[in-house]
């Protein structure tokens, strides 16, 4: 049995006792029916050799959302290389991930690829010239192969509430295209962001396909996904970026690269040891899971992953 | 013979043989005329027991400038507790460090400690009614205490050419005492903020200071610094917000908690390990030590201690 | 004869005379291909028995673009009523026509109706749950009518190019929609907004269509257009918001409410007095009519229309 | 007896009548203190050989406050000449009269005159390297010789407690001086700045001085005041920012260019025919005189001097 398993039994445990567990998102009815006493999740250890530990909904897939442009970049990097960085930034944004203003103050050039402004860049990079369904296969083929899984993918009507309701995401790409920051039309490129978000994942799927970032961008017995300094790259951005508007609390809250989504999924990583994974879909005043941010932190008191010293454990008694 | 010398030396090598070495800060002739040739390194583990690690110019002293702000913020957090959270925020600015638009939008509170703006309102917390003298002398009896040495103080000229050309700190400082988040006279709030700006202490001094974050807010022997609670939340703004709007970039490249400032030093904290200091007066496009950033990324490299993965060494032939 | 007709003779004479003409808008060939060597003026007194005088080519159609604005505004307040000035303000807006910054800073409610996001939101109202062809022939006929010719109407390539390039206006467009300020489909309101824009009318034309803004809201022998309050209103915003960022320039210069276009026409207000009507295509840095505007200005100078007192005239010599 | 007088004295009479008020200015107690019942009016003709006409409080004293702005941008355009417009723009603000955004995002240039900062510019052109009395006297001598009353001051009180309270427009004046657009030490501008606002007149005197801009520059017997292009360059600024985030609703509800202050003066301007003032303590929520923008309205309905139509009077009974 995994070293971790008792860990997680135990988080899985502490979660289920507690009360206030925020509401799911509301903007489409396939994120606002989902049950908010869920929660999920699990480890996958660098050496995939041994199998990942996992407690609770682990199973049960849910929307990843945002955690798709953790994917969406990685292919994005392998594609256009450094070049990627003058169509988008790598610094926190310090506004929430729809602010337009920060793209008019910065003609066009999102702060970074983990905004939803920096994430339609890096879907129009991933287009490609070619057919939205191309590219949206490609992001599924990556997931697939990092999670071992032919089954995983996009969850049809939550692409298509998205892009009936996705008004502000749409008004981000018109202005960037605008400013010549898009190189295909707006509706395709938001049909490929809008299809990566609903991608749907399980907590173990989605914790072994975030493997390779804690092992310098590779993953068991394949060749490289990228290369270590792409992985390092990620990671970085995760801490700084990967929450919104709440990065620098996660950053103090859990101390380890991650990166959440609306559907109450966040993915992280603690490089050279394992990736994890944590989905509960009621969210807090920022738009991040509230069980999954709380689980993230015991997760990380009791293994010590924090990278900025001990942390509190917040349900000491077992 | 500290295990960290020969990595010292060979980075003090390296720096020498760098040619492009950025320009001075050139706001106040004490900054200007500074030598850009100079570079120092000193390493602190956090066992006091044993000595710093130092090469170069380590024994050197130069105008801290914004590290001020890390020594600023743990005394008044001890002071003010949490309720200084009210005041000023804990999230990345994705702003210069003096926008002044940030703090129009959000009414006054800054978004964190390390920009101007958030320093001048700690700098208030720590005026607590009495004399700006008071709270300089409680600063530097604290960095005192921290590095061992007595004879560490501001220097007169470098806070007189502050106090003269700090406009921009005044019209923030004015503009945060019209929205209520001052408590004092700007004046007098100003005085204590470019103080604390004009410490002037060695990389060697300065590697000793920082070495409380390191050590979960202990330093050898004495009380406790601070809870480590508030050491790991200064470790993650360091990391997140440290670099203004440069700290994506030394998230990646480096991957330590860092400050930097305007005098060319930047504090490192390594968690559980060591802090580190380094200084070369010249500065990059965004404000930072240009051999500075690059000395800590070769120090990081060589040692392993970037949290999000293997570096790349900047200077591979020894 | 009119008595303007000397006056208008002398202005066109003088405009000929010109070299510095600006350059056509350029983002669409159907206007950058439009000759700077045209110039057209007329002046429709509002005693509507007595003709229009004219000069130049006061019978060549242009693409009244911006223009277009006064009509939609007209009717729009006659449909909605003052419930309008809940959805768009009434205020200069002190940014450049398209900027999306203050949309997002007034939660999606632009400062009034004469920059781009204030005009969408007109259109929008012109629907009212009908199809864009519908409201674009309630313009369509309103301007009819108000010029006394059937055969005017919309340039269809015009309005294809508007849709084809108009990013912006569709980033506008949805951005306000998601605040909740547009009430029917995105691309319906854009296509009655690029439709009106397209309206081909001549000089003389729109002088006569403009009659009912000098005439308290009344033109020759029909119906009231709208009440004088309602005329007062659209004279105030003309002369406050007619040239977006230079329309204190404006006021300055030519002293008279007046609307501009990128297609290089302009119409003017005289309150009691008389409408008028210049053309010509090139452009100045600000996207309004450059020898236009220098018509607009010595004819008020030799007719003594500024409302701001006695102006220079640009072309003393006759 | 004036043909004025009549409808000075209906006016008085209706506003006497109002029971909404609005709030005197409550920022300095010498603002918060005055009786809100208290309302006057004058008109000045054009011709000085007439007296001006006067009912209620014309000739109690007020601290005319941003009306001071209209005379000391006269007295700078004759010092400094064009050259002012390329330290201060001349275009509506469209943000609330201390914006400091607008500043930032301008790289220090104010938007026009009327704001706080364009005016704190225009305080630092009248400076011209002397002391800040010499300066104040300089613009007081030119109101007294405008009012022909020697008796004309500034209300020291006043004066001290905007320079106690003054914070925003420290901020502005700092931030100004950061960006190098002042050329004398911000205290000593504001010095300027806080003692013009701090001139009290009566509504009588009022009138009296803004006479020039009625009459192409000129006053009675004297020397011109400003050229015809200047005084027209002033009135075109009145009418598109003389009243703040609320000029558009001034332009249309009263129709004159018109300058107003915090105290609850307005001076309004009818080129070629008057010049008036009318006071009122009580603000709106726009910080305009409530009951002061009434009597403006009504005055303008009854002389029909709208420059954008007939008004509907907002009194009709007499």
């Amino acid at each position: 049995m995994s070293r971790f398993q008792a860990t997680l039994d135990a988080v899985a445990a502490a979660m289920a006792r507690e009360t206030e567990r925020g509401a799911p998102a509301s903007y489409i009815p396939e994120l606002a029916g989902v049950d908010p006493s869920r929660f999920g999740v699990a480890v996958a250890p660098v050496d995939a050799a041994r199998p990942p530990a996992a407690a609770g909904d682990a199973d049960v897939r849910f929307s990843i959302q945002s955690v798709c442009k953790v994917f969406m970049l990685t292919l994005a990097l392998e594609r256009a290389g450094d070049a990627l960085w003058r169509r988008v930034g790598r610094e926190p944004s310090g506004d929430p991930f729809n602010s337009i203003v920060q793209l008019e103050h910065e003609r066009g050039v999102p702060r970074n690829p983990f905004i939803n402004a920096g994430a339609i860049v890096v879907a129009d990079v991933l287009l490609a010239d070619r057919t939205p369904e191309a590219a949206i296969l490609d992001v599924l083929t990556l997931v697939r192969r990092l999670c071992g899984d032919e089954g995983v993918g996009c969850d049809a009507r939550v692409a298509a509430s998205e892009a009936r309701t996705g008004m502000r995401n749409r008004a981000l790409a018109n202005f960037m295209a605008a400013e010549g920051n898009l190189r295909h039309p707006v509706e395709q490129v938001l049909q490929v962001y809008f299809h990566c978000c609903a991608i749907a994942m399980s907590c173990r799927q989605l914790a072994a396909a975030g493997r390779y970032l804690a092992a310098a961008g590779r993953t068991g017995g394949c060749d490289p996904v990228i290369t270590p300094q792409r992985a390092r790259r990620i990671n970085a951005l995760m801490l700084t970026c990967g929450h919104y508007d709440a990065s620098g609390e996660f950053a103090f809250s859990v101390g380890i690269p991650g990166k959440s989504g609306v559907g109450g999924g966040i993915l992280g990583v603690v490089p050279g040891v394992a990736s994890l994974a944590v989905w509960s879909p009621g969210l807090n005043a920022k738009g991040n899971s509230l069980i999954g941010s709380k689980a993230m932190a015991m997760l990380a008191a009791r293994t010590g992953w924090s990278v900025f010293g001990p942390l509190d454990d917040p349900a000491p008694g077992r």
